[in-house]
């Protein structure tokens, strides 16, 4: 007898959890559609040379790979005799999965979307605009609002470099945020590659790592600030200048200050210091194809943020992360990719592209409080009570005319019990309706029909009961 | 460069294929909601200890194991120095994989179900009935028309057993296969462990090999009949009663043959040679609870098959299949298993359950030159067209006009382009309209609608554009 248990880092949806996520899923799903997105998914199994070498080492170290099957062991080569152990050959578990492991789970689904167009490049039609929501799997450690496997709600352009689409994206998180009732608690921030890149050469000169910069910056929201500049000034940049930055953060961040009025701050700084700021071009065209025309009231503010790099090292255009305001994880990202299926043979194919963390979001509103009173749960509209002196076989054949005649989602008690514990199954499974059909009403070819929110009970021909049912839904 | 390629036996389901995959499993989800079944999902990933001894040696072999993480190599022996390899210490690939694996995906959504069953049964409202529909993974040789990922489309019931449920599967068969437009080209088989059990005793003796007769009987449909009948005969099987048997299946499978009559000659035949026939009780109470009161017009038929087996062992009463009549493989099953949950600690609770298999649903239609005429592609409803002497930002913000005011799903062409060109864009990715909003239009504030269907082209309102295009859809 094995003790039943979860890996870890992963949980079951059972029905009230599953609920409330499709809920999460389908108001993104409906937004993606209503900007002609359309959907697809992938397999969950990549070749490991489609996913190695794009996420960086520890991005390599946290792919789940598939032990292969059969004689896999033929593969594996014994220690040398003078070393006596893999190690002593070189050899470290990452070089051993080599000879274990050809296939792996998907770390996220833009790599899989890179080579899916490249695959089908020929038949596609460009700009191809697609929406996928499917789980990916990292190797984390697992830790409160972390998991091991989590669903990715994608949506992408690939083969456009107009702006617009930017624009669109960020039009997009507004709405699903407005769907969700998460407009007041979060900001989504904007930055530009262009704009950090002239930002790391000023303040780390021509031999400082952009990398390095971009890294350090994802630390802002966790560290405090004089720490932060500590960690810069070790990594060889000047402090003067991460201070004046610092400066330059706090006015952009501002509470109500404009996009508009953030990116002509950022102009004239540039301007002042001899920086090219071409990514703030881009960013207030970005503005005028999008969110500038429309009212914005009550909407997730849309920030400025010179601080967000976001760490994926394929993004080469603007950027966008969505957070809560009280800093805690991020719901959504994205950004401009470019080349991303160069490595499959297919150069030249821009992309742009966002990404919901729908159990992030799950677990938000969860924190909050969420009641998620909407997602009625689809459980069935009314309980056949099982009484005794009617045969269950009578129900049976009542229930299949309230369902396929009707349309009424329909439950059978299977067992004759007290009326008392087939309500409780009922109220339990959040059925709203008990039928009850006792010799009585077989003979009359009525139907009791009992609402169990205001208790109202009536005697009732099936139509007329189906149509009460059909009503209060 | 890496050359992109799919893992083998798993596949990419683009807009058009996915489109038609999801109206398949909508219409199977609908049907379990009718009937009263809740949703829920499972973690991809399940522990080892969880699946193995499930599916016996065979299936053991076909469960893809995932590589542990992190310095994994610290867990696997060295080979022992005198026989110098891990063969040569007893250690074939399926004893090292201990060493290397303790997680695994998925191999069905039952298991599953029982370990979910058993960790929650203090919260949970017994009979559970749940729905699930997610992939599961098999490392089965890659070969036309199975793959080692597919979609699973379960409902069962747990914790009663009430031969209501077994009843009501046989309508949700029928319901489904409806809807899908395959009741005319299948047959739902149907058959009890307890008469196969009754049929071994006699046919093989005390000592027969119960799974070796149901192994035998699951060729039926893929040997010849004498070649068959060697076969039991191989295995100690008598001659006689086989040739006895392959006689009742053929009354009982002749076309017309109504279930009822077929249930009555198995009585009559297990009567004259002292068989036990409480399995055709029980398939008889089944049917009266179920089908026997409903119309069968147009449905699928239901047949008694003998034959019928159903590898998994942990089959207990009845078993379903349902079949193409020209017998390429099977699009759906289930039965009734006892204590699933017994392995982890719960005996006691009963289940029954049915799975349609959805990618072979998909291949079945395809096969047969479904036109999937139903399913529009949820593509945009419209496309604005980006002509000179109009900035794309006042489309952007007319798309947004029709999106949000209207719920009218909007695409942008991203740059100006000759009209025939963006034309051909909307054909290619089947958006019904094309709103062109020129100079001229965009001064008198009208939109000219061109309907690519019909080819007619008017000058209207944004309003009554959008309500043009909504009557439409």
């Amino acid at each position: 007898m094995s003790k039943p248990a979860l890996v870890k880092g992963t949980r079951d949806f059972g029905p009230e959890e599953f609920i409330r996520r499709r809920w999460i899923i389908e108001n993104i799903r409906s937004v993606y559609e209503l900007y002609g997105f359309l959907p697809m998914e992938t397999p969950a199994m990549e070749m490991l040379t489609t996913l190695s070498d794009t996420y960086g080492e520890e991005g390599d170290k946290l792919i789940f790979r598939i032990l292969n099957s059969g004689n896999f062991m033929e593969q594996v080569p014994y220690p040398s005799s003078h070393s006596g152990s893999w190690e002593g050959d070189g050899l470290g578990s990452l070089a051993m999965a080599r000879f274990l492991s050809e296939k792996a789970l998907r770390y996220d689904l833009t790599v899989p979307l890179a080579r899916f167009v490249s695959m089908r490049a020929g038949e596609l039609t460009f700009p191809f605009k697609r929406y996928q929501i499917q789980p990916v799997w990292r190797a984390d450690r697992p830790q409160k609002g972390r998991y091991r496997e989590f669903y990715q709600c994608d949506a992408d352009v690939v083969g456009s470099d107009s702006v617009l689409y930017e624009a669109e994206f960020l039009l997009i998180f507004q709405e699903v945020l407005d769907r969700l009732g998460l407009s007041e608690d979060v900001l989504i921030r904007v930055n530009h590659r262009a704009l950090l890149q002239e930002l790391c050469l000023w303040a780390g000169g021509e031999t400082a790592s952009f990398s390095t910069f971009c890294i350090l910056w994802d630390k802002a929201d966790k560290l405090p600030q004089e720490k932060l500049l500590e960690e810069f000034v070790e990594h060889g940049f000047r402090a003067e200048y991460i201070r004046t930055m610092f400066t330059w953060q706090q006015e952009l961040l501002k509470p109500e200050q404009s996009f508009e009025k953030a990116i002509s701050i950022v102009r004239e700084h540039f301007r002042e210091q001899g920086l090219l700021s071409h990514g703030a071009e881009a960013l207030a065209e970005m503005w005028r194809y999008g969110p500038a025309s429309r009212s914005s009231f009550g909407r997730a503010p849309i920030v400025l943020d010179l601080s967000l790099a976001r760490g994926l090292t394929y993004y080469t255009g603007a950027i966008f992360e969505v957070t809560p305001k009280d800093g805690s994880g991020s719901l959504a990202g994205g950004g401009r990719y470019d080349n991303l299926t160069g490595r499959f043979g297919k150069p030249g194919l821009s992309g742009v592209g966002i990404s919901f963390g729908a159990d992030r979001i799950y677990d938000y509103l969860l924190s909050k409080g969420h009641t998620f009173a909407d997602t009625r749960a689809p459980a069935a509209a009314l309980l056949l009570a099982s009484l005794e002196g009617v045969e269950v076989r009578r129900l049976a054949s009542l229930a299949y005319a309230l369902r396929h005649n009707y349309g009424v989602s329909t439950e059978v008690y299977p067992t004759t019990a007290r009326l008392k514990k087939q309500i409780e199954y009922a109220v339990r499974k959040k059925i709203p309706f008990v039928g009850i059909f006792g010799p009585e009403e077989a003979e009359q070819g009525v139907i009791t029909l009992k609402n169990l929110q205001n208790g109202q009970q009536d005697s009732l021909s099936i139509e007329a009961a189906a149509h009460r049912i059909k009503e209060s839904l």
